[in-house]
């Protein structure tokens, strides 16, 4: 390939306001810099990863992580492959990861931000997910914040969602009873067939409280939080003493216009004794070794199951791929796979 | 006095909704016992505490502590003397402490349940204060729950209240600086003038937000917090990275007949890698020894004060006094001294 080739890229231009328009966005056309130095280094984007989190990176204001500068080529994880370099510890032809951003070629300065990914560990898509961000957010968040017990009740909302998915085995691979919370019969059939869920419950049938008494009669010792909203407040209701509950998003509140809905059952903490957390996964780098060691044994193991929907196109098809995550129809990881 | 002499009792016959009413209340009128054994325990009650849990003990339904069952004396927590005894642990004359209900007289079974109080550390009536439940609460929810250290932000709501003002002075004993949220100018300026908050805040004038900006142009550490509603949406919006707040109460809640209020800048919690704790004070009992020798020795040294707010009069006044609390005049620990 030549680095004359056109670099697409998908550019935040206004913050949006509920759910993002294509108005938001601005896809802007340039060449790859022909004459690198300073260590930097060329990536060819090969998947990208659309995460719900990336809501909240086009909001103005205080957050984990700065806001998405207007202008600026909206953030993204990617995996793809190095395709020049002036950077010793990056060849062309490695494969590395990082915050790649919605573009077809990433120019990393300094070569910094990315690592080194080994391909031979498993398929490439699967370092943004159970390797990747995605996992590292289900397995810290699981196992530092929430702290589970083995014979725990573990309850995961968004159960089918890209963390949901790696929280609920992780969770049954220690020992505990996981019930999951998902939008739909086949994907609650699938977490409890395919994955091993004691129990799924299928929100979109509503009475979600009902369904957990059931699955859960004594209460519930781990509730990790990927939706907010009224199920937050279901869950916060049939805490046991000790319980924790990991904040790890709110997917039903990043798009509301009319303010965030805040958990009314927040006094159960209290009752119980209870502990409710938030917690931001990049503090865990130091640690992802850990993590993409086990969990890559566990996936060649036949252990853990790697779940994604792949859909392939161009970075111009990122927004409306982004959006199908809030309508909560996919199963695992969702990416964007460049052609 | 004669074991036959009448108690006046203060029974709960129904649930209140919202503000407690004069008929969710009976006043009856019995003999004392005559016989005692089986380490039974006569306490004349001398002082009886009043706080706003009492307001959730009324309440059916699951909590830290079993509810007022109706035609039952109200629950309080009191001290007193024993005026009779078949028990070899606690003889006439001492003085004990424990949950001795709204009454003159408590029967207590066995003798369990009560603990003998030692008068000559600080007059009786700081036994249901800083030396009782409340200064319980406010030593192990600041110290265990909220791990302070010095140098540390610690905003606390209620702060003229009986919790508030010793969560306050410990908080400062500990090197942190202390800012309170309270309602009235005359107690603001006492946090600050004689406790040594370094900031206090009137809710009443409005815009806490940008007032604890002010007193806290970097963010909170710890938030204690003893009020929920708007205050502790407010506080939430402040948390620095890592923040603790400790759930000991929801005072502007207790009353709502429209539901609690749920926070909701919770999310909050994520974005600053924050926790938000509830705890009972019950559960630090092994432990209370420790705490009541700290603090005993400080109010000894005058490193600290005890606040209380004491109204002298019959069990009949327990609810209309009860309901001060809830319009937040006093400053300190609000007891009813028995005549």
């Amino acid at each position: 390939m030549s680095i004359t080739q056109l670099n697409q890229q998908v550019r935040l231009v206004k913050r949006p306001i509920g759910v993002p328009q294509a108005t938001d966005f601005e896809i802007t056309t340039e060449p790859i810099p022909e004459i690198l130095g300073g260590g930097d280094v060329v990536v060819k984007n090969e998947y990208i990863s659309l995460d719900p989190a990336m809501r909240g990176w086009m909001n103005v204001g205080k957050s984990y992580i700065e806001p998405v500068n207007l202008g600026d080529v909206m953030r993204a994880g990617g995996v793809g492959r190095v395709v020049a370099s002036s950077n010793e510890k990056f060849l062309v032809g490695d494969f590395v990861g990082g915050m790649l951003g919605v573009q077809d070629f990433a120019v990393v300065a300094g070569g910094k931000g990315i690592r080194k990914i080994d391909a031979s560990v498993a398929p490439l898509s699967y370092h943004l997910g159970t390797l990747g961000m995605t996992g590292m957010t289900a397995y810290f968040g699981l196992f530092d914040v929430c702290e589970p017990k083995p014979g725990d009740v573990v309850v995961v909302s968004g159960a089918a969602g890209a963390v949901g998915t790696v929280v609920g085995q992780l969770a049954k691979l220690h020992g505990c009873t996981v019930i999951g919370i998902a939008g739909g019969e086949d994907k609650c059939n699938f977490l409890t067939e395919q994955l091993g869920f004691d129990a799924a419950i299928d929100h979109r049938k509503g009475n979600v409280r009902s369904a957990l008494r059931r699955a859960a009669p004594e209460g519930i010792d781990v509730y990790f939080d990927n939706v907010g909203g009224e199920t937050l407040d279901t869950a916060l209701s049939m805490l046991r003493p000790r319980a924790r509950v990991a904040i790890c998003g709110a997917v039903s509140q990043y798009n509301s216009t009319t303010g965030v809905s805040g958990p009314k059952n927040y006094l159960s903490l209290l009752v119980n004794r209870a502990k409710m957390e938030g917690f931001v996964v990049f503090d865990y780098a130091p640690r992802y070794g850990e993590a993409i060691e086990k969990m890559g044994k566990w996936l060649k193991e036949g252990k853990m199951k790697h779940l994604e929907h792949i859909v392939e196109g161009e970075v111009t098809d990122f927004l409306p791929t982004l959006l199908t995550l809030f309508e909560g129809d996919k199963l695992g990881k969702l990416v964007l796979k460049l052609k």
